[in-house]
């Protein structure tokens, strides 16, 4: 270990090898298109295999590459952008769009972690709402929408007790609510073994972990959870009404 | 290879270590502690080295370990929370907290990437000014900021041509700007050499990468591309004022 030492752990190998294929995805392939083996790609590179599979492995993370089980190694579209922002006063589990879709809901014990956000002792019982969000015909985020029950006196308990018919009950009366606004935290996360299988991932999958609190006078009324795909989501946030109409300019230049 | 082998993706065996692994944390260690070696570990959940590492990087990415070479594998406290929203016309580089530091500044050309936001061709030469952002003592966040010329006319050309001094009048001109809102995206990315040379991370460490741009009438008027730490960072985003009251409440509860 000479001299070298610290500049070999400041730029290793891989790294350096990972901005070679970035360039190369740029200019010799297609979205799509399949790359070839690794041991040609080692060989192409002059590399070994381990520091080749360090670079794909970095790719992947970064949404260039995608890799999936018959298929191989494929050049990734760009990531689609996800809106995360609702209206200023948005609605938890309003969605204009109807890109989220209620699977299932049950009475379930609230985890500790969201306890805390809803002033509550962790296991008290809450209507646990289960969705996922599409775009582009793809799964992109599984959603846990903890709702107490005192936020939505109004539901009726004579109604189906779980499943989507539930699910679709529990959101209409949580958007008779009258809300003061949101807040919402955003860490990187790895999916859980259920929220994987949705999203057709694999369990501890980078994923981005979106918490929004709907706060009302009375104080949190509902918590949602949602869990976005890392590799293929840029979740965006705009903050005036105007920018969307950028976005979407933006969109049309790009297309 | 036979009937379990589905059961066996969904939940590998890293998996339910890592679940029991994060149980222990919480119940027999504190913040800081440093984790037995890998050996002793492997030995005690009865499981090889290489699964142990597996649920070791796992609870890493998770927020959950720290590595730090020379100290081993520490217990990390929770993430930081640090907030991304600023007021509803908040201007590009202002910082009531004084929690960013400007490095440097220099007239550099602009990458495709921002080129596209800020409507301009690869490559023409803008104002870069780098920052860092300082919470608790630590480093939590790496952020160039592109100011295309025009958007800050009356600039001095005789004042210092580059560094901390330069970045200051830069800034200082673009609070002047009447700006319309901001639009933002948040991203996983791997950290660049520079970036995590500042971060105090390796090369490829998971990072958020936030990108801002900052809109007047005439068009994007800077864009800013921060590199947080994914694994020591929370980011948070507050729709309204009332928010960040219930945050504090929240901090003091916790503490």
């Amino acid at each position: 270990m000479g001299t070298t030492q610290l500049e070999s752990v400041q730029e290793p190998k891989y790294w350096h090898l990972k901005t070679l294929l970035s360039e190369a995805l740029d200019s010799d392939f297609a979205v799509g298109e399949v790359l070839p083996n690794e041991r040609d790609l080692a060989a192409r590179f002059g590399v070994a295999r381990a520091t080749l599979r360090q670079a794909l492995e970095q790719l992947e993370l970064e949404g260039r590459l995608q890799r999936r089980r018959g298929v191989g190694t494929t050049v990734a579209p760009p990531r689609v952008k996800v809106a995360v922002t609702t209206a200023p006063h948005g609605r938890p589990g309003s969605d204009p769009d109807e890109a989220w879709q209620p699977l299932d809901c049950a009475m379930d014990p609230v985890p500790a972690s969201v306890a805390v956000l809803l002033g509550m002792e962790a296991d008290e019982p809450v209507h646990v709402v289960r969705r996922i969000r599409v775009a582009h015909g793809q799964a992109v985020a599984a959603e846990l929408l903890y709702v107490p029950a005192g936020s939505v006196p109004e539901l009726s308990a004579i109604e189906a007790p779980s499943g989507p018919v539930r699910a679709r009950s529990v959101l209409r009366e949580l958007h008779r609510l009258d809300l003061d606004g949101q807040d919402r935290s955003v860490e990187l996360g790895s999916a859980r073994a259920d929220d994987a299988r949705e999203l057709d991932r694999l369990p501890g999958a980078p994923v981005l972990v979106v918490t929004t609190r709907y706060l009302a006078a009375a104080g949190t009324a509902a918590v949602s959870v949602a869990t976005y795909r890392a590799d293929t989501c840029r979740l965006t946030f705009g903050d005036s009404g105007a920018l969307e109409i950028s976005h979407e300019e933006q969109e049309r230049k790009a297309s």
